[in-house]
């Protein structure tokens, strides 16, 4: 029999899950705010539900790929939320990269309506989550995640469980797109000064690629500044936002940030321009704008 | 018939690029101020010069591997320098990192008395420059270029050809080590958070290896301070001075380095609180000294 699957977010990431879900022969269960990411979870081949209650009538297992603990805790508790419906067992997979007191709250939530949460946020842009090669960092339960493993394997090919703690996973999140944000922010700072004293950036690309400036935000997103291709992979709006996140957690834990709040404010310059929306490789139109420096 | 090679500073790199150079067959005539690096230059197998005009009498090609601009400076134009023995057509391959502006100057004077400069940072490290597997990032003229072709090709097996202007080379050692050092003190600074945050600095290190976080300065930085390792390979002194470096040619660019700066400053608190000694992975000492965080 075909094991039904709830996905509540067929965004970006969550419309790649589905197709790595169908393809792994699941039936996908769907359910997105916007109608027009809907349609196209349907033409994937997901069956589109009225709400998150319906979705868990079906599915023991739904994953929430949404933007916010907000939208997060919506779709769990609001009227037509999952727990209205979800069996006692059942496992939300909750993918969105949001502070870890609000997934630990969110977990404690669920587990008292008999429900488990699986922490389990995802790394690698749409196209490995369509593959169905992601890295996911999980945190929860054991029981949990045995339930869950053939929906894991079929989603992920690197899978680090961090802990049974639900928060845990979110924080191993933040700390990475930490280092994430402010390298290519770094990237970008170091390309540009280069730029600027007239060094070719195909050149100064080259040399870093084989040094000791090597990065992998540098080597992924600098690529396409170099070719003059402005596609998106994750857009600045989500980097300033984790980034965001990361400060919240340590200002939490009294824990100064001097590299990460600097990044921060130069992500958000980068938005403030008005480059929310593009990739967040764009933290290069930042110096850009102070100095005029040529682009390719 | 053996071709003699001078080498000026034979210390930690320059000792290494010294055996290599030996094991490639050339003959090594060094100088250095420190009488112990002499001996160990001597013991290895290079014949000790009584100062660098003694050298360039009877080497076409003379290696600067000295500590800052003044040095290299005295090094050439000084009384006893390279200036009053050396042949017109000598080369002065110029290894240290040195601000571009001083580089270009001392590329210009040189020349004024027929010299050619090759303007060469290396990177890598003690043990790849004896084991002749440098980085090279080379600025100089084609002619210059040809004449050390055996020589380089002995020092180094990555070699990047900059442009033929001495100053560029430093340019781009100074761009790469300005993401270098942010990388090194954002993963010090990440990894401080996460342990922090009650996480496994193991498992830190091998989920960011294998995600968006990865650089190279965190790969092979942190993998020391997690194995409890202290051994040096670059002093933090020396990626203080080298970002400082970075922050001088962006100031005469006019060119904002807010990351850098920032960078800089934790860079330079972490020699205050006594580690410029230690290796440049002690910038983690300086969160550590702030908050109190477990470290292996």
């Amino acid at each position: 029999m075909t094991t039904s699957i709830g996905l509540i977010g067929p965004g970006a990431m969550g419309l790649g899950i589905t197709h790595a879900l169908l393809r792994g022969g699941f039936r996908v269960l769907v359910r997105d705010i916007n109608p027009e990411r809907n349609r196209l979870a349907s033409e994937a081949g997901a069956v589109v539900c009225e709400h998150a209650a319906a979705i868990a009538r079906e599915a023991e297992i739904v994953i929430t790929v949404v933007v916010s603990a907000a939208q997060t805790r919506e779709v769990c508790f609001a009227s037509n939320g999952l727990v209205e419906t979800m069996a006692p067992g059942g496992v939300v997979l909750m993918c969105s990269t949001i502070a870890p007191e609000d997934t630990a709250a969110i977990a404690v939530d669920l587990a008292a309506r008999g429900i488990n949460m699986i922490d389990a946020p995802i790394s690698g842009g749409p196209a490995r989550a369509a593959a169905g090669t992601m890295s996911m960092m999980l945190a929860g339960g054991d029981g949990a995640l045995e339930k869950c493993a053939a929906v894991l394997a079929t989603m992920s090919d690197k899978r680090f469980v961090i802990s049974p703690t639900p928060g845990d996973g979110s924080k191993m999140k933040l700390v990475n797109n930490l280092m994430a944000g402010i390298n290519v922010a770094a990237g970008a700072e170091a390309f540009s000064l280069g730029i600027k004293a007239g060094l070719d950036p195909k050149k100064i690309y080259e040399v870093v690629m084989a040094s000791s400036g090597q990065s992998w935000m540098v080597a992924d997103r600098m690529k396409r500044i170099i070719e003059g291709d402005r596609s998106v992979t994750a857009a600045a709006a989500i980097i300033t936002k984790d980034v965001g996140l990361a400060l919240d957690m340590a200002q939490t834990l009294k824990f100064p940030l001097p590299i990460g709040g600097q990044a921060h404010q130069v992500f958000l310059s980068t938005l403030a321009l008005g480059h929310a929306l593009e990739d967040d490789n764009a933290v290069i139109r930042y110096y850009q704008a102070l100095t005029g420096i040529p682009l390719p």
